[in-house]
């Protein structure tokens, strides 16, 4: 198993970024690279966390138009001028979205270790799927914002915005806090 | 193994129930008894989902003021004079939080099929905690509100608060029957 582990990691690692960004947010680029200098884990996916206008375009949540995606604090303004350019057709959400990390783990005592240290800091994590290939392991954050801000037939004003933005904000640096602690435990590990 | 987790599940549904509330939603109970009449699952807590108003008591987001909690669509008006009756004195947030299930498992292999079917539905479910005595899955429903409506120095007007309202009732509502749909597929298991 050691071998095919070492082989699929170093083939998936060789591919091309795939996320809309096209590349890996700075924020959690020590992180990243922490596990995948370890030869029982590799990261197959990963978001810092960001700061999200959304419009939601059915029923399901997964149809959304991104009118603004920021992986740093957000200035009110910049959400405002969002706004004002799109034309507003269904639900717009403004999400504050905490750290997720998927990790590929060689064996279930490597996963294991991992899943212990991550819910110290990070109490949503999880083994997501077990193969005979890799066991991943879903490590998310839990500072969230996720409030509607306008649809159709209405729209918050200004200033309930600003002050959403102020802690939207707030959040995005506990997030990065909170990721920053998650970094020296798996530095243990 | 068979028989300590027989046991085991035995003596925790003896133990009364440690929840705020003292007892199992109703919303969730088919799905409980469902868990518990198979011989490899018990369940351990849960909350069918939820409507809350939080205050926030300091930087740890677990200390928290309970100003209203529902486990059913709110009406405004509940909102609005629990909300008149509270001293605010920090962040007050509305929150729509969606079904946790924690779930014991007799072994990995019922435990990932457990873990399949939920994430079909619940695709932020997983494992949470592997011991030599049983496995744990944490399964998590997709719909949320996290709004902050109030704090010490701004409230939101009550227009706004209407239209949030009826998106923490109607993402409520979509929890249900996701939950609705969990059930049938944890019956073919």
């Amino acid at each position: 198993m050691l071998e095919d582990f070492a082989k699929e990691k170093s083939d998936f690692l060789k591919k091309s970024d795939k996320s809309k960004k096209g590349c890996i947010d700075k924020g959690i680029l020590k992180i990243i690279n922490l596990f995948n200098s370890k030869s029982e884990y590799y990261t197959t996916s990963s978001c810092a966390g960001r700061i999200v206008l959304l419009e939601r375009k059915s029923k399901k949540k997964s149809e959304c138009d991104w009118i603004l995606t920021k992986h740093s604090k957000v200035a009110f303004d910049e959400i405002a001028s969002s706004l004002k350019k799109h034309k507003i057709k269904n639900e717009i959400w403004l999400k504050q979205q905490p750290i997720i990390l998927h990790v590929a783990c060689i064996n279930l005592d490597a996963a294991k270790k991992l899943l212990e240290a991550s819910r110290k800091i990070f109490k949503h994590s999880g083994i997501i799927s077990i193969t005979k290939r890799r066991i991943v392991i879903e490590i998310i954050g839990n500072e969230k914002v996720e409030a509607i801000i306008a649809d159709k037939d209405f729209a918050a004003d200004e200033e309930y915005i600003k002050h959403l933005t102020r802690y939207a904000n707030r959040n995005f640096e506990e997030n990065k806090s909170k990721s920053d602690k998650f970094l020296s435990i798996i530095k243990k590990l």
